[in-house]
C-alpha cells in the first residue's frame, strides 16, 4: 500500500517522469510557490499589512506547512531512485542540488514567521520555478537559451570586461574634471563610479552630472561608450541566438 | 438593383475582396480612422479645445454619422457571404470578431459625445486599422513580423519572465538597502518596484535614486542586468527575423 | 586652352570621374564644408564670438567666397557632359538635385553674413559631404547599408508605426491617471506626449514623471514597451545587414 | 648558468612561448596588475586613504619595486630574440610597442610616489592586461571579436559619422528653440551638444530639458533618432558576430 502511494507521489511529484510536462501536481506547486512569493513582496508594504495583519500570518502558515509536508514527502518518495534508497541514500539525497535549493526556500520561511526583514531570501523560492519552467511548454526555449548563452560565454564575458574596463577609465577621467567643483560626488573614483554606472548603461538617473565643460565632454565620450557596451552583447547574443535556431533546424 | 448596389459596395468595403492592396473606399475609412484619431487628441488640451468648441462638437458629431453608416453598411452587406446571410447570419456576423471590434469603435463615441473622459477606448479605433494595414503595401512586411514573432514566442515569453524576475528581485534589494534611509520611495517591495522598472529598462528618470552605498551597488548590478534585459529579446528578435527573411528567400 | 582647363577641373571636380576615390580638389573641398561648419556653429557661442568678432567676419567672407567660385566653376564645367552643354543645359544643370543643394549651401551663407540665426540651414551644406563620401574610402560601406536599410523599409515604417501608436496609447493611459493630479504636465493628450516620448525611447529625462500609483504602472508598462520600440528596429536592421553580408560574399 | 635562466626566465615572461595559456609567472603579473590598479583606484578615496596612510605608500613602493625589476628581466631577456639581441637590439626593443607600454605602467607609477594626481595614466597599466588577455581561456573570443569589429569597421565609423551629424543637428535645432528661453543651457550650439549628446545616446540626466513646444517636438524626434544610432552599430555588430562565427565553423 505505502509502496503504491510513493510510486503514485514519486510520477507525480518528481519532475521529469511525468510523461509529457508537468504533472498536475507540480503545476499546484508553481502556483503555490508564485503565490507565497506575491504574499512575501505585498507583506513588506506598511498600508497593505495593515488591512489584515492576520491574514498574511495565517497565510505563511499556510505555505509553511504546505512546502513542509512537500519536503518531507520529496524525502520519502526519493527511495524511489535507487541512488537515493536506504538511510544513506536520504543523507545524500538531503545534500543534493535541488533539495538544499527546497531546503533554503522554507527555512527563512519558519525562521521569520510574521518578520519582512529575510524577504529577499525568501524570494529564492523563485529559483525552484526553474527546475519545473524546464519541463513546460517552455522547455525547449529554455534550453536553446541555455545553449546559445553558454556556447558564447567567453565573448560575453570578454565584452562585461571591456565593460568593466570603460566604466573604471569614465569614472576616473570624471574625477580628474569634476573632483574640485563637486568634491561630495566625484572626489575619488569609487565615487564616481556611481555616475559611471548610470552613464555606461545609458540609465542616466541625472542626481549626479558634471557640470564642466571638461567633464561634460569626458561625459559626452562615456554616454557614447554606452551605446558600445549595449551593442555588443547585443549583437554577440543576437548572432548565438541564429546560431542555435539554424542548429536546431538542421537536425 | 439592390443586388447590385451590394455586391458592388461588398467589393468596396470587404477588405481582401478588391483586386489589390486596399480599395479607395477602404483608404477613405483609413484615413477617416485617423482623422477622427487625431481630432481625439487634440480635443482633450483645453487651449486647442477652446479655440473653436463648435468646431470638436459638429467634427465627433460628423464622425459618428460617418462611421455608424459604415457599420449599418456592412452589416447589409455582410449578406453576400453565405455564413453571414439571412437574418440569423447578420446576427452570428455581430458578434464576429472585427464586427465587435466596429462597434467598439463607435459605441464609446456615440455615449460620449461633447466630452473627452473615454479617449483611451475612442482611441482603440486604431485597431481598425490593423485590418486594413495587412492588406495595403505594408502587407508583405507585417505578416513577416508575425511570423518572426510567432515562432519564437516562446522565447520572447521566457525572457520577459526572467526580466519580470530581475524586476522582483532588484526591488526586494534596493527594498533592504534603502528602506530605512528612504522609507517613502523604497519602504516596502512594491514602492521599490518603480524605482526597479525604471532601472532595469535603462529609462531612470531620477526622480527616485538610491543614496547609501550598498544601495548604490546593488543598483550598479541592476543596471548592468537591464543591458541583458535589452539585449536579450533584441538578439532574439534579430535571429527571428533573420530566419524569416531566409525561408522568404527560399521560396 | 580654356577647352583644356574645363576638361581638367571637370575631372577634379565632377565626383565619380577621377580614377580612384576622391579627387584631390574634393578632398580640399569637403574639409573646407567641415571647417565653415565647424566656425558656424562655435559662432553661435557669445563668449568664442567676443573673442575675436573679425576672425568670425573674415572667416565667413572667405568662405562664401570659395564657395561661389565654386559653385561658378561646376556651371562652367558642367558643359563636359552632353546633357548640361549649351544655354538651356546650364538651367537645366541649375535645377538638377545636387545643383540646388550647392545652391542652398551658399545662399543662407550670403544671406546672413555675420549673423548666426540661419545657423540650421548653413549646417545644410553637410549634405554636400554625402556626395562625396560615397566615393572615398567608406564607399562601398555606404550602398551596403543603404541596400540593407532600402531592402527592409516596410518593416522599419511599420516598426515605427507600431511605436508611434504605442506612443499615443501610451500618452492617453498616462492623461488618464495623471490628468487631474498633475495637470500642467499631464492635462492633456498633447501635453502627455512629452513624458511618453522620454519613456518609449529610454531616454528618461525625469522632468515630468508620474505619481499616483496606477500611472507608475502604466509608466512599467510603458518603459517594457519601450525596449520593444528599441528591440524592434534593431532585430530588423540586424537580420537586414547579415542578409546584405552574405549577398555581397556571395558575389 | 646565466643563459639558462635567461632562457628560462624567457620562457616564464614572454607570451606566446610558454605551451598553451598564461605562464604562471605571467599570471602572477596580470594579479599584480589589477592589484595595483585597485590600490591605485581605492587610494583616491580620502576615506579609505585615511585609514591607513602608510598602507597605500608602502603598497606602491612595493608594486613599484616589482614592476621596474620585472621591466628590467623583460630588458634582460630581450636578447633570447636575434631582433633584439645585443646593445642596438636592446635600444630597439626599448622602442618597441608593449616595451613602451610597459615603461608608460611604471613612469607616473614613480613620479607620483604618494600622490593621486596622475591616476589615469596609471590606469594604463591596464593595457598590458591586454597581451596577457590574448594568451589565456578567453584567447579564442578576443580574435574573433577584433575579426568581427575590423572587417565592418566602415560600417562601424559610418555609422558613428551619421550619428555625429545628428548629434550636430539636433544641437542646432534646439538651440534655435530654447535659446531665448533657456539662454545659459541652450544659448549656443557647443553648449546644447550636452543635452544632444544625453538624449541621442539614450542616457538623458534630465539636467537639461526643453521646455518650450517646439523644443519638446524637435527633443521628441531626436530622442527617435537615438534608437537609430543605438540600433545601427549593434545591427551591424551583430551580423558581424554571425559571420565571423559562421566563418569559424567552416574552418
Amino acid at each position: 500500500m505505502i509502496k503504491y502511494m510513493r510510486s503514485y507521489l514519486y510520477r507525480q511529484l518528481e519532475p521529469g517522469v511525468w510523461e509529457s510536462g508537468l504533472s498536475p501536481l507540480n503545476k499546484t506547486i508553481a502556483v503555490l510557490i508564485v503565490l507565497a512569493s506575491i504574499i512575501a513582496i505585498l507583506e513588506t508594504e506598511v498600508i497593505v499589512r495593515s488591512l489584515s495583519p492576520g491574514f498574511f500570518y495565517y497565510a505563511e502558515l499556510l505555505f509553511i506547512i504546505l512546502f513542509s509536508v512537500e519536503y518531507m514527502t520529496r524525502l520519502f518518495i526519493a527511495g524511489e531512485q535507487p541512488k537515493y534508497s536506504g538511510f544513506n541514500g536520504r543523507i545524500r539525497f538531503l545534500f543534493s542540488r535541488w533539495s538544499l535549493i527546497d531546503l533554503v526556500a522554507i527555512l527563512p520561511f519558519i525562521l521569520t514567521l510574521g518578520g519582512t526583514n529575510l524577504v529577499v531570501v525568501r524570494l529564492l523560492k523563485f529559483l525552484r520555478l526553474i527546475r519545473l519552467l524546464r519541463l513546460g511548454p517552455m522547455g525547449e526555449a529554455w534550453s536553446l537559451m541555455e545553449e546559445a548563452i553558454t556556447r558564447r560565454k567567453y565573448e560575453l564575458i570578454l565584452s562585461f570586461g571591456v565593460a568593466g574596463f570603460l566604466l573604471i577609465f569614465s569614472a576616473a577621467l570624471i574625477y580628474l574634471a569634476e573632483s574640485t567643483v563637486q568634491p561630495e560626488e566625484f572626489g575619488s573614483i569609487p565615487r564616481s563610479l556611481w555616475w559611471a554606472v548610470a552613464t555606461l548603461t545609458t540609465v542616466g538617473y541625472g542626481d549626479v552630472a558634471p557640470i564642466t565643460v571638461t567633464g561634460r565632454i569626458f561625459a559626452g565620450f562615456s554616454a557614447a561608450a554606452g551605446i558600445g557596451i549595449v551593442a555588443m552583447p547585443t549583437g554577440i547574443l543576437a548572432a548565438a541566438f541564429s546560431d542555435a535556431f539554424q542548429r536546431r533546424q538542421r537536425k
